[in-house]
């Protein structure tokens, strides 16, 4: 399988250096506007020495002068308007793609035009397009979705998240609003600008597979408030400000909330966990202690889901629409 | 959706009475070879009036000749062997089928020439045929890979299931042996009559998912002895006798153990559970507290795993073939 990159930040070095170990990956080249990357070696951007022949482009045509992917990792944006315009053209020459981009998760949300017609590309030209990671695509989705399906009836789904940001790298820690005043994180969030994004599309898939219709959807971001200086190497937190934050979706069925996704990020959270109950027949109620962990665990959903991609039929797919996530 | 039920025991009919609730499925027929059901009404058989107009046959020939089904639940052996005598016919029509046989979960393993010649057939014809269940089919299994699925390596995967047997219906009571004398039930398990079905099926689909190689494959069982008496609806267990098992699954690679599997399940059973370990980068730990209920849990994963299959391409399917369990 012939893989590029689109997109040479963090997640994207990492995406390459994952791919790079796979028996069944072959890396033909990467795509990036940053000049200071243009016409450079992967092997200087990863320290892999076997990616020496393969080199950053300027363009996806300019990629495509040298070698053709078979599929694209794309890393790039969360905005699904963006990502669509950078896809579009990979689908129309066959290319398939495995996005981060969060609102890909479950795209008809934001963009159902966008999504018929990319969806309709990818049929005529033979590409698949998925958006995933581990958080939209995974723990607060995909895995609840994949408990339900041994139980005979279902009520509602609650899922919650909470993440220790300290741990984490340094654009997480300033993303949830790290160092920012509680009133301005939260007007960032309100633009977009700031936040975990895919939450609401996390819901819209767990609702789309129950064959749910949303009757009432909102989500709400607070600051999470230091109450004690912290310092992280990429950030530096007075008591006082913001440490990070408490989202939270939730979504109504015939007027009842159905679905609760609560999602907390903040510098030295306590017991850091993912867990999710079903209420219906059986109950379940399930932990992960620790949680997933989210840089390594989103390169490697990425990474995973390639073969399988491949052997779905050509389409803008989602998660669940493909074989049950298994390392590859 | 037309269904039809092979198989009338208890398990065959509370999957008709799930199938019955689902506005997707049509209810044509049942076939069983007991006397004393063929002819009688479905409706008679579950207590729900809308089936009256179905009947039990008594072979797939007689239901064929008043109705052809899309999809038939089968629910009436472990063994491969008589399982793929009695699918085939089904699979040469293309009749798609989800069955509860605990070999078909991994078809290869036991009969990989029947596997060959069912799998040949299901793409002639045009039929899926699929083994499932919560255990084989979920809990030891499909839900440890799908958490690999956020892997970027995997060491080993051990899981441990733990069931409270007391709560469960008469015939699982007396697959354990309870009431047998310890030595009597472990001889009646090397002779394959009894015991849990199904979990070096399970081994195999986890180390096939993962790309494993196994070079070693044990299981053992031993029987739970009772230290106290134990009286149930269905069984009677005096002390010093069998109150059910500890069955222990492990395969090597290259050497080393990578895949362990460890089931309880006996009359009185503390801390019911299922957990499991992914050893990798990152690692994971997952439990669901008091476990997976294990007969609606069964119905559920067979008739919520129709739908699914039908959006397979024709074969012989695994589980991890097809799309992400979900309630349907």
């Amino acid at each position: 399988m012939k893989i590029a990159q689109f997109g040479l930040g963090p997640i994207g070095i990492e995406t390459l250096k994952l791919a790079a170990t796979k028996p069944w990956a072959e890396i033909v080249g990467g795509i990036d506007i940053d000049p200071a990357k243009v016409g450079k070696s992967l092997a200087d951007l990863t320290g892999l020495p076997m990616l020496n022949d393969a080199r950053v482009h300027r363009s996806l045509d300019e990629l495509l002068a040298v070698a053709r992917p078979d599929v694209v990792f794309h890393t790039s944006v969360s905005k699904i308007k963006l990502a669509g315009e950078q896809i579009e053209p990979m689908a129309q020459k066959g290319i398939s793609v495995v996005s981060s981009c969060e609102e890909l998760l479950f795209p008809k949300l934001r963009d159902p035009a966008m999504a018929a017609r990319l969806d309709a590309m990818c049929v005529r030209h033979g590409a698949r397009v998925l958006g995933t990671g581990v958080n939209p695509g995974f723990v607060m989705d995909v895995l609840p979705v994949c408990l339900t399906g041994v139980c005979s009836s279902v009520k509602a789904v609650h899922v919650q998240r909470v993440v220790n940001a300290t741990t984490r790298r340094g654009p997480l820690q300033k993303k949830i609003g790290s160092g920012l005043a509680p009133a301005e994180f939260e007007r960032l969030f309100h633009e977009g600008k700031a936040g975990h994004a895919g939450l609401q599309e996390s819901i819209a898939l767990i609702a789309h597979c129950l064959g749910w219709k949303i009757s009432h959807l909102t989500e709400t971001c607070k600051a999470v408030v230091a109450d004690h200086d912290i310092r992280t190497p990429h950030v530096e937190v007075k008591k006082g400000q913001t440490r990070g934050l408490h989202q939270h979706g939730q979504a109504s069925v015939n007027g009842r909330v159905c679905i609760t996704l609560d999602l907390k990020m903040y510098l030295d959270a306590p017991d850091p966990h993912d867990s999710c109950q079903i209420e219906g027949e059986p109950p379940l109620n399930m932990t992960i202690p620790g949680g997933v962990a989210g840089d390594s665990a989103t390169v490697s959903a990425l990474v995973n889901a390639a073969p399988r991609i491949l052997k779905a039929p050509p389409g803008l797919l989602l998660m669940t629409d493909i074989a049950v996530p298994s390392y590859a």
